[in-house]
């Protein structure tokens, strides 16, 4: 029985061949080094997997997906080309960001230049003008998502209007209104799109679009917990990222201050709230997250997303492809980077 | 004999109610004010104008080519966005840019959303496809138009790879090969969607390109004119901005610098170069450029190219939307804002 990370390693190989071509169009030699950076340094291809076995899980051939695929996990790395750039990350999966090695006007043209990218893939793809659509629908709620997540920061923002509008306090339905836009809305469409270019039927694609949309929200708790209690070498990032960026929106640390006593909640605030936040300020912060029980709290939640999202596509036949699905949808609530 | 500003002017209104309706679209209340500040604030709405001409004068009725148009102004607005980001401008048409009032942050996004508004306009349009991949290219030659402008700088980036990387010298060529990809384009692209949507001839949307390309060239180098002997006042930005951005990329001064003595030339080296242009510094490095002729000969040049603009059209039959096509390839060379 094939493992499901082999699988999707695979389907990564031949998914970064067709995705260079589209980044390759219209570029020059001199950008096209900066232009490829954001791929070359790595990434996971959860999402176009998720996109080619929906395609074969309704009966589509995975290589009709290839082009569908590949405008994901573009859409995914321009939000992540500007997601540097807003939260000034200098690191992502074990390299520097776009924006650390070229800097961030450079960064800012590679990512214009990705939107373009994600056009020329979907163009080629079967059922063209459906995909493209799907992909600026979800794009706009992309945006939306992590105008929220910015907005949720305690500190940190230089902006006069930023720092008027933001949020003082978040409840568990704003951070599910977030995260939903910000994360969920691309695996929902990762699945979404390989459903119509396998020709699956209109309440086919509806199940495969929950069961991405549910992973999706579990893959974001999970980063969330990872982000607490993961160590920067396996993460290729800085762990305690969200701590040092000021971000309430992290569902550990929403879950925290349901139980934490008031002295460690008020703590915690200052720590979020406070404008240079140091290394033992992140440590301490950690520390008092993981006096409560928020971590476990956090991670039954993503299993019952999983839960949700398994349970979306019982109708579509049982196949190696949908095994897949499934393996996939446990693996997202379970990985450790 | 109504006067072609005039013309434009009621264009921009139609394409305005259409651009806005586009940019509505999946946006929070929250986030429309700042979506909308962009286009609010002003702007000539020539691009459009040309695009609604450009149609006419194939035989194509003006409404047909608003989608088109409006997606050509949202092309140049999504662009001016990210400028804006890149070369930290804070006045714009007389009003704070985007980042100004709300942020970088915000103007990423608000970036971002602009691009999605561009599929929406163009999707509407009458030979969307076709539309959508002019766009798409254009767009391709614009960011690396920008790109070069930037590394057309004399000094102001930090990016230790902008610095490596950087032109110590800008030749005639390399100047016209950043403002074709950077301005030219746009203004191409502009009349060949309105060729295309009115349904022109293969060799009336090749003439038409060819009139729009030249009048971007012979519009940027007017701007380049303006920024050195405009004020402030009228422009709505502020003059002498290339000098202070220490930027290369001006005819005019690249002009002044074939006349200057070595003296003044080693003068206005050091002024471009400086970390911080000074209000003074400015004031003296276009006194310096003022010395010569330089005005003047980019002026003579930009007369050239709206002459080989409006030779490009000779074939088109003549009619009102021609005329009114040719007296805006006059204005683009003349204009005082």
């Amino acid at each position: 029985m094939t493992s499901v990370i082999t699988v999707v390693k695979e389907f990564g190989k031949q998914v970064d061949d067709f995705l260079f071509g589209m980044l390759g169009l219209g570029v020059s030699d001199e950008f096209l080094e900066i232009v490829r950076h954001q791929v070359a340094a790595g990434g996971k291809r959860l999402r176009p997997a998720l996109t080619i076995l929906s395609c074969e899980a309704v009966g589509g051939e995975s290589m009709s997906a290839i082009p569908a695929a590949a405008a994901i996990e573009l859409v995914h790395n321009y939000t992540l080309i500007f997601d540097d750039i807003i939260d000034r990350s200098d690191l992502r999966r074990g390299s520097p960001t776009v924006r650390a090695k070229y800097g961030d006007v450079m960064a800012i043209l590679a990512g214009m230049h990705y939107r373009e990218a994600i056009f020329e893939a979907t163009r080629r793809s079967h059922k063209s003008r459906r995909i493209e659509n799907v992909l600026s629908v979800a794009l706009r709620r992309i945006i939306e998502g992590e105008r929220l997540d910015v907005l949720f920061e305690q500190a940190g923002r230089e902006s006069e209007y930023v720092r008027k509008i933001m949020r003082k306090s978040v409840s568990e339905k704003d951070y599910f209104e977030m995260v939903g836009a910000k994360t969920a809305v691309l695996f929902e469409a990762a699945c979404k799109v390989g459903g119509i270019v396998g020709n699956g039927t209109p309440s086919q694609v509806d199940a495969l679009s929950k069961f991405g949309w549910n992973c999706g929200v579990a893959f974001q708790i999970r980063d969330d917990i990872l982000d607490i209690v993961g160590d920067t070498g396996e993460l290729g990032k800085e762990a305690g990222k969200d701590i040092r960026e000021h971000k309430l929106g992290n569902l550990a640390l929403l879950y925290s201050f349901e139980e934490l006593p008031d002295k460690d909640k008020e703590k915690l605030t200052v720590i979020l709230r406070s404008p240079h936040v140091s290394g033992s300020n992140v440590g301490e912060g950690i520390e008092i997250i993981l006096s409560t029980n928020a971590v476990e709290r956090a991670y039954n939640k993503s299993k019952s997303f999983v839960e949700t999202a398994k349970s979306s596509i019982h109708q579509i036949p049982s196949s190696e492809a949908k095994r897949m699905l499934l393996s996939l949808a446990d693996f997202i609530a379970e990985r450790k980077f």
